[in-house]
């Protein structure tokens, strides 16, 4: 997964570029709401994907969310392993425990 | 980025879990319009968070959108690493070739 | 359709009624980014419905859809007249005219 | 609301238009999956637009809802008057009665 970090650091660095070259300069430039519609929409995409037949195509749309979702992060200023402490500190919590704990299900 | 990796390890080890007493085994009981359901649900919450002035609650969301996304592609058959090595392949591709690369942009 | 402009008075005379006993009260009372997030949710389930194979059920969450964005609407000031004028203008551009006037697609 | 019956009819008018002169006609050939997406992304934007203060972007959002909803109804051979019938035999069922009914909240 070093992948991932090294994608954050490269969505980082890229931030103050020029965005007629840089997608990610523009995407920052655009915004906040532009870039957590991005986000609404690529997971759209990923369930309309993971309901249909072809796992190539659910790998890319996987790709487009994990890339926006770390770009609208560092817009806000959490970082990747702001959120993997926050699903360790899940983690310590499993089985039955877990799954009282959670309000929402 | 290890905590990804064994997370994705726990989710797949709990798949034949009781539902009664796992949230994960649960998840895959329901089937994959179900899971879908779930992500698309959180992906809404992130975006919603991120609109809001708490980078905690942000944090939370997308804890919550990374594990049911972890759920989801392996309900599918797809894994992180096949995810993490499209993103590799995008990242070959960078700057002005990158942009003109993506469609949809 | 007179359902919804009556469903949407409704609605606004439950506005001020008791959260405990009127499910539109106790929406309006969680706010704005909660009633957002109930719009998102059932867009959700009104795609995944849809590409399902009950038209019941998708009859069903395409029905929780337009309600939550009534509400939203309400919350927000927003008339069902104004949307339906909206849709009017834009009605008076058609065909290939109203094609190039769309920016997004 | 006559403007959503005489919508819907035009829309269901156009289904064998051509593509290349009718946006309708072209989101009917992309497909119900396409379709579903579109409505997908017309909710993120609603959603995000009501958590902004511009009224009248909302409107359009809620425009553009309304409009990829009665596209993808009427894919799936459901018509505004079976999603009212729904509405309205809700409606039947009202106060904590309604509430108590609804399983999901």
């Amino acid at each position: 997964m070093e992948t991932l970090a090294r994608l954050e650091k490269r969505i980082q660095d890229r931030r103050g570029a020029d965005p007629a070259t840089s997608y990610v300069a523009k995407l920052f430039r655009a915004g906040r709401p532009k870039i957590a519609q991005k986000l609404g929409e690529e997971a759209v995409e990923t369930v309309i994907a993971a309901l249909g037949s072809d796992p190539d195509a659910l790998t890319g749309e996987a790709a487009d969310l994990m890339f926006h979702l770390i770009v609208l992060l560092s817009d806000c200023g959490v970082s990747l392993a702001d959120v993997c402490a926050e699903l360790d500190r899940r983690e310590g919590v499993s089985g039955i425990v877990e799954k009282s704990s959670r309000p929402k299900e």
